[in-house]
């Protein structure tokens, strides 16, 4: 079958397309516009249905905005569980993960500025990003532990907590800089994060730095 | 002259003082109850003035909670300021500061949770809270710099900021969970964190690992 054309009627689209075409116009108009100055007939719009139609979908436009922060959020966890071949070495498996990571956010650049940022500072949606980074650390914690299991070590839970902690909340504040500065090369963030968590900074200040796999 | 009794009038004590005692009633309150719940009454009421009194020294409710926060996060940026002595070696330098702060924390476990990721998660404070991030990433940057300096080495302003990035998302990252257990010791988040960022994981998986100085 051909492309749809543009006037294909609403009802030959099935429901999980035509939501997924809601949220990506919900994405890039709140990203825009910022939650509160976002307008339903905007996105409505973009979507190519009329806003009766986006509210008997999604909901309400908090509601609409929760939606879009999970499917973002699933995409990005999806996006570092695949990345984490659990078959490489360690160091690769983490520079993989960020890498991942970094290019999701540097692709995303207005997404993660407005949808993770605006959401994280505004209540109701901060605890909607406290759950999905909580769903992150233990993705990690899991990926930590099968890491050093392969190597013979065990570690105690929280030490392995205290670990993806350390990678999740140092990964936000480098890509809170990355949406900032549209020059910075994803790879290179994620470099510059493998030198300060891999190597560690007394090895950083001997001159030695870390380098990806060709 | 001995301790001020209860009853003294208004007048005697001093404005700066009697700022210093409203700031401490506000943050205990603002803790306790959270900003939308905090009445200004209590806070009146534990500073032994009266409520026109705080509105006439700190303003609204808005502008005292902004005074709390400003002199939270003066009071932290003196602490990592002090702890780092550049006459010691720079891990040791970097554990003084991550301790000073973690002990901060430790010590503040209500003011940070609610100050903090109060602040953080509400604009107009998120703002805010931004400034005073900044203004720590700027202290932590320049004693990279002291540092590295001192070991003859010179690094792009860019890597500088990375690293200063990581070290600080790193940090309030594991704040967040000290905040949440208090069963954890101060001293052992910040070996924790000097583990991942001093030695890095390379490290950390042949079983290598750092100690505080004795």
């Amino acid at each position: 079958m051909a492309a749809r054309p543009a006037d294909t009627p609403r009802g030959r689209v099935p429901r999980a397309e035509r939501e997924q075409q809601m949220l990506d116009a919900a994405v890039l108009v709140f990203s825009r516009r910022g939650f509160h100055h976002a307008n339903m007939d905007e996105i409505a719009e973009l979507s190519g249905v009329s806003k009766p139609m986006v509210y008997a979908y999604l909901g309400t436009k908090e509601e609409l905005f929760i939606a879009c922060l999970r499917r973002e959020s699933a995409r990005l966890v999806a996006g570092l569980a695949a990345a984490a071949d659990p078959t490489l070495p360690p160091d690769q498996q983490l520079w993989r993960g960020l890498k991942g990571f970094f290019e999701f956010v540097g692709a995303h650049r207005d997404g993660w500025s407005v949808l993770y940022r605006q959401a994280r500072t505004q209540q109701p949606f901060s605890v909607e990003v406290a759950a999905m980074r909580e769903s992150v650390v233990e993705v990690i914690t899991d990926r930590l532990d099968a890491a050093l299991r392969l190597e013979g070590r065990q570690v105690k839970p929280d030490d392995l907590t205290a670990m993806a902690l350390t990678l999740v909340g140092a990964s936000e504040s480098l890509a809170d800089w990355l949406a900032d500065h549209p020059d910075e090369d994803p790879g290179r963030t994620a470099t510059r994060l493998m030198n300060a968590v891999w190597l560690g900074a007394d090895q950083l200040m001997r001159g030695v730095s870390w380098r990806p796999p060709a």
